[in-house]
């Protein structure tokens, strides 16, 4: 399963491509940047996202997309920004078929490192070594896109499946984060393990 | 100059087309709405109003898209819905080469009704008079779009060339606004004068 990650934003938006099966070490596709000029139109610097995007998913054929969840709380002043840099990935993906599934920071954090509440240092460290990479990736927008897709990879698509059922959404999604809890918890162990040897 | 009106929203996007130059009370064109069901994936109901605003651009060939900004402090329980569907209707404009213009909730009340804090019903009211309609736009969000168009001719397109230009915008922007509220109370008094007379 190949699986874009974006962490949207207008200023920075992050893109990350990893490749793998719940079970196994991803690896890493590509990871890179979209940025747009603070002084340009708004609409314009989304066009420029779209385009960034769909070049990307064109070039590295993903089989779905996973997108930060973005909340209303956080920084009021970029919210908005990054709200509206969201929904253009999550139609750029939607519009091929690609199934999106929407992450909350939290639960990627608690994906790569063990706790929802880690840094944005502790991430980028678990990312590169996850991926076995020899640099750190950066900025940090870059690295979030690649746990991004990396929770994705580890939970199997499990979000994007329940998103395309109708119902009781909440109560399949609880049931399914236990189940995917406890089997991203084995694979970070295994992660952990496993570089401790080298 | 033809407006398309954009009032964004992820379960109803209202639409709304007028005709008309600064100094004359404009025509209205076509209104509608755009719905998409709640219990479908937000990425599927984003891909549904990208193809309703296409739609409508290619049919109505407007030569500017007015959308309402959207601000973090509203709603939170819709806001961040909105804010998509808003960074949408943007993206399908500004592809186009349309220029995009952003006006406030409250600078759409004041062009249409005098006050920045008129409720929804006066926004119905001078809209089907300012238009000159047999029945009131309905719903409120179909209304909303044709208030926001009304308001981006009145104003002669001031915002969205302001936005094209870099540099100083909000300088340009406060000039701009005190020129336009001018010109705009001067319409509406010639508009009440008007249906005065009917």
């Amino acid at each position: 399963m190949r699986v874009l990650g974006v962490d949207p934003g207008l200023t920075r938006c992050g893109l990350g491509v990893v490749e793998g099966t719940p079970g196994r070490p991803p690896r890493l596709i590509a990871v890179g940047l979209i940025k747009t000029p603070a002084d340009l139109d708004v609409a314009k610097r989304l066009v420029r996202i779209e385009a960034g995007i769909d070049e990307w998913i064109t070039e590295h054929q993903p089989d779905a997309v996973a997108v930060e969840r973005v909340f209303a709380q956080h920084n009021v002043r970029t919210v908005m920004g990054t709200a509206q840099a969201s929904g253009v990935a999550m139609v750029v993906a939607a519009r091929r078929g690609l199934p999106v599934a929407l992450h909350t920071p939290s639960e990627v954090k608690a994906a790569v490192t063990g706790s929802g509440r880690a840094g944005k240092e502790q991430v980028t460290t678990m990312v590169t070594r996850i991926l076995k990479l020899d640099v750190r990736p950066t900025p940090a927008d870059a690295a979030d896109a690649l746990a991004l897709a990396i929770c994705h990879v580890w939970r199997g698509g499990v979000t994007s499946r329940l998103q395309e059922a109708a119902g009781s959404r909440a109560e399949l999604e609880a049931k399914a984060q236990a189940q995917s809890r406890l089997q991203v918890a084995r694979l970070r162990a295994a992660v952990a393990a496993q570089s401790g040897q080298r």
